[in-house]
């Protein structure tokens, strides 16, 4: 992605060869800060605390982790216990197993340095594979677009929480599909939920269409629905923390909201992901534990007033609850977009087809 | 409603017995300011800048405000421009037409003092009837919460933006039959919609709530349909801005989905409004301009910081959209609660006879 006509990844390793950058996330849009993590302490915190967050870029950052922890000490006992510390960091995205247990794998069979090599050797791959899989999404997602294009002057696309290049290693997922539309020279516009209560679409996925020169509007998490019935959305495209086996989708909470509006209007409510964010171990999305974050989160607000500070938006007298996460029942899924293709329903797939077709 | 122990109404004659006393409820929940209104052009101020908000307080307020006009100046002129330059206060709500037609209507025949002693008559009238009305719709609310209080041991209601006291003269609307069945000991806990931009469920709702003691949680907007889909929703209540002849519902934008994910989690989702809210010069939602807010609603954030300053949520670089209402489609609506009585459906119903009996 470029900020400020400067191509990034989201995570990329430093100069030294084994520490690694990544952009603090929490201080975006408001100043570009590079962060480098030279422990697994740190990474586990980088994940944590949320300076990264998106389902692919935390299995990256996970990736990494168990790189800086096999660096500190590469026998068995600390693999296995950092494996597990890192696994914890975050509870929703699979793409953090998923990664983890990549990496495990290649480095059990080695010792010493050489294991410490094979772990840094598959992190590395699993952010290249990233970027591909994200740029084959994003074609794959372009001739669902062309189509609406040839149909009206421009592409309305409605876009809830961050699924762009900051979730992912590069490009990222739902936006994949824009970016590559936008550099086929197609007309669009994106409408940007604010996603509360993190505002992560006010903050991160409008800096990132911004710098990529989309046009785009941030509108209240409530306005996407009264759009839809207005006609002013053409297509709906979130990403994805999970997908289980029958295709329900765990995502950004507020996401089941705009699937139930986008069905009542019949717009087509699309999801990408890699196939690394499938969970064949959940049939259902009702099997999922939904984190619940801190209180804090909707009771205070981040933001840059002139002294940067946060404010409060209600009183200390009221509590505050704040469940991240939702699951969109499969029915409402107009289609799934992955770096395969695009499938219409999951359910209905040969299971063990799709197991081997994505690799898991 | 109390307000730190004492009786409140959000608008009252003050002492003098001309002039207006209301609630500034920007300064909410921080401050408890009253203001004097003192001429029709702070009446218009303070609805189009929302001191005051909410359909019946916007009718009370307006009404005042056309009786303030008339003590400047009684004529036949003054009384029509007066009527028109309140109507433009606010777009949506039907009740300031309503309250306003009243008002000119009960004036118009008499002449000099007996005119101005008619119009605050009239918009005194006004008020103690909203204060009647809610507490009938509180009533007739009640007996849909008792059976669910039976079932449970708590009933678990979600609210979005704010149809309570502050809403109307007193005793709110949605939240009146959450006060009726907190006062007849039926356990009760509200989840309350923070409701972006304005953030009036944060802000003004769980004020409220808190000052009657009523037992509430704050959530963020995105947060309701999970909510509903975890069990932990047993009813939805809101208020309405206008009501169209089909059963359409005009309310503060997001309302729509919130009934959308009622409808999919068969959770009861009721109406609660007087009937001066029904609009029958509408047939369909289809027919009502959504007010267009200002973008800087979405893009800051008003809040209490320790410097009591506003928050950028966005950097300027990408615009903001904010549509104030939506409409919520008759066919989603279990049933519209008026100080009437209930009705589970208003397009099957006489239209004659509901003219009629809403004395329209």
């Amino acid at each position: 992605m470029k900020i400020d006509g400067v191509d990034y990844r989201s995570i990329a390793l430093d100069a030294d060869g084994w520490s690694v950058c990544i952009i603090d996330q929490r201080q975006l849009p408001w100043s570009l800060v590079i962060v480098n993590l030279n422990s697994a302490a740190m990474a586990y915190q980088a994940i944590r605390e949320m300076w990264v967050r998106g389902a692919p870029l935390i299995g990256a950052t996970a990736a990494y982790g168990l790189c800086l922890a096999l660096r500190e000490d590469c026998s068995d006992r600390h693999l296995e216990a950092s494996y597990q510390r890192l696994l914890e960091a975050r509870p929703t995205a699979v793409n953090l197993r998923w990664a983890l247990q990549r990496v495990r794998q290649s480095a059990w069979p080695h010792h010493g340095q050489a294991r410490v090599e094979a772990a840094y050797a598959c992190a590395a791959a699993i952010c290249d594979q990233d970027v591909s899989n994200n740029r084959a999404i994003g074609d794959h997602g372009l001739a669902l677009i062309r189509p609406l294009a040839s149909r009206d002057g421009v592409v309305n696309v409605l876009t809830h929480c961050n699924a762009g290049a900051l979730a992912a290693v590069d490009y990222g997922t739902a936006l994949a599909p824009i970016y590559t539309a936008h550099q086929a020279g197609i007309a669009l516009h994106v409408w940007v939920d604010e996603t509360r209560p993190r505002n992560q679409g006010a903050l991160l996925t409008a800096f990132e269409l911004a710098q990529q020169g989309v046009p785009h509007t941030v509108i209240a998490d409530n306005a996407g629905g009264l759009l839809m019935q207005q006609g002013k959305v053409d297509l709906c495209l979130v990403g994805a923390d999970r997908v289980t086996r029958n295709g329900d989708v765990c995502n950004k909470v507020g996401t089941y909201l705009k699937a139930l509006a986008a069905h009542d209007n019949q717009v087509p409510f699309y999801v990408a992901f890699p196939c690394s964010t499938f969970d064949f171990s959940r049939n259902t999305g009702s099997e999922i534990t939904i984190e619940e974050r801190a209180a804090d989160e909707v009771s205070w607000i981040q933001g840059r007033a002139s002294t940067g500070e946060q404010v409060a938006v209600q009183l200390t007298t009221s509590q505050a609850a704040n469940p991240a996460f939702d699951i969109t029942p499969a029915r409402l899924v107009s289609g799934y977009i992955t770096e395969r293709g695009v499938v219409t329903s999951i359910a209905s797939a040969d299971v063990t087809d799709l197991e081997s077709i994505c690799d898991l």
